[in-house]
């Protein structure tokens, strides 16, 4: 199907040659076959002009938290009320072979079969920025598809999750009821990207989660004052919803009352627009590395110098300002 | 004089020949007059062989929590003691005019007149990363005359402290006794860094120093059981110790214990072989930052892609590729 006829459906009316048009797409997008690269180029300006129209959430959190459960009340949830609803995930280490996030559709049994939801497995080659990449190109095409609502996973290790708050309108942090522990969120720098955090399964034990919530809220407190004045701590329960513990009607209206406070003060667009510019750059510094690595001068002196670095044998900036030379 | 004959004079007994020269030495490796740069280059391979052997310890505080006394007084302390100390500076904001940290000398009124230390002010010019190459080099050139104890110094802004615990072997966070504020330095990610916390002017209120000591300490713990267990949290008063403040002496037997520690974990020279490596791909990435930015075709198309971009028109990686392909 030619990048056109591809746009075309895939901008049609919903349905499953919709559906099928969306798969498709981000097929091409993902491809790293060099010869697909100028119609999946051509493609995805075709679909910018439909995309940008969807609300895109981030969720993260470490394995166990619960966040196929979430996501799939989640989804259930808007997509009975009318929405239309795409799931993506990022997760570098898909590319290592098996355990791929949301590879498994079983895992959200009812949501994967719903018309008006689209779920796509983590794109499973490359590095994180080219991870990184092929996911927020896919949910350009879901935006173009109509889907407005995008919901972007990632697994609570590395720098994925600088990825995912880097690519969403909206940043959720799930976490256990068991406080010590989540606390890891801080020292791994999470804590300071989210918008908004939740600790899941709070109806285990409820006493645990109010006791947790304090402790978040007072190291988001020790965090600054003034980026995270607005950040709410929710106590949630996906499942059930009681006492404290609200569910996912609260958690959606919390996401709602963020967005109103980011566009009341103009940051909605702001980010947006800053984002934008910073995955440009991104990309064209991981195009400038690629291409320097894979000089062939540079290639060649490449392991030699860097031993001689390591060694203190050479000054770093020496050794820097040779191999920039053999690069031309 | 000739980079040979610098670096005769540079390596030779210590004594005004010799500070004349490590003066004249980085003056030519801060040059950024491209004439200059070979024979910078020629300089800083002659003295490498020289370089390595001093204890490099870097410090870091906001304005007001003492830091120009505090080094007086361990500059004192270590030259009465055989030690021959040179201070340094990481200051990118020097270059924006005026106020650059210790370009006013007096502030060390002892200190810089002792012979056997030797005081440097923030190179003034440049992006923090050229700034703090220019200190890297400047460092070494104070190694290969001789200086075993090598302080360098920044202001508690920014990203010159991820710099300057880059570039030594101790990094020490110099924190005020009102510990509510000094969290905020938990959010930048400096608290990450520090090797070792000093509470300084602990004299002034020690009931106050002895909660912030506590506070941090319970901090340093949400930031990773693993990587900070080491972490000492010491009171102090550079001029006025008493009670639970430490000294200098009681700093500089800290700074010691650290740096055994390191050694026996063979991490003293783990870190300054990562921290070369580092040092090289950071400079060829500013390199080729600056070369693309540079390229005629880039910088002829930059602006108004950049624009496209922002405004959500052309897809961030499309524009990466276009811009790309145009650096050739």
């Amino acid at each position: 199907m030619s990048p056109a006829a591809l746009q075309a459906a895939l901008c049609g009316p919903p349905g499953p040659a919709q559906r099928r048009a969306l798969a498709k797409a981000i097929t091409l997008l993902e491809s790293t076959r060099a010869d697909h690269r100028a119609a999946a180029d051509e493609l995805l300006n075709a679909l910018l002009p439909h995309a940008g129209r969807s609300l895109r959430v981030g969720l993260s959190g470490v394995p166990g938290v619960g966040k196929s459960t979430f996501i799939e009340a989640l989804g259930l949830f808007l997509v009975e009320r009318g929405h239309r609803v795409a799931v993506l995930a990022v997760d570098p280490s898909s590319s290592l072979g098996g355990g791929s996030i949301l590879g498994d559709k079983t895992r959200m049994e009812r949501l994967s079969v719903h018309e008006r939801a689209f779920i796509r497995p983590s794109p499973s080659s490359g590095t994180l920025g080219g991870v990184a990449e092929k996911t927020r190109e896919a949910l350009l095409a879901c935006e173009a598809a109509g889907h407005d609502v995008v919901i972007v996973e990632t697994v609570g290790v590395g720098q994925s999750e600088t990825a995912v708050a880097g690519m969403t309108d909206c940043f959720v942090l799930l976490q256990l009821p068991n406080a010590g522990d989540d606390l890891q969120a801080i020292k791994k720098g999470v804590m300071e990207l989210a918008d908004l955090v939740v600790i899941n399964k709070a109806d285990l034990d409820e006493d645990a989660a109010t006791r947790a919530r304090a402790q978040i809220t007072s190291a988001l407190r020790y965090l600054g004052p003034h980026a995270h004045a607005g950040t709410e701590v929710l106590q949630l329960s996906a499942l059930h919803p009681k006492g404290r513990a609200a569910g996912i009607d609260g958690f959606w209206a919390a996401v709602q009352r963020f967005v109103q406070r980011q566009r009341e003060a103009g940051r909605f667009d702001e980010r947006r627009t800053r984002q934008n510019e910073s995955w440009m750059w991104e990309r064209i510094e991981a195009g400038l590395r690629q291409r320097f690595r894979a000089h062939p001068a540079v290639a060649a002196a490449l392991a030699a110098t860097t031993d001689e670095v390591r060694a203190g044998r050479l000054a770093a900036s020496v050794a820097a300002r040779r191999l920039l030379d053999l690069f031309h």
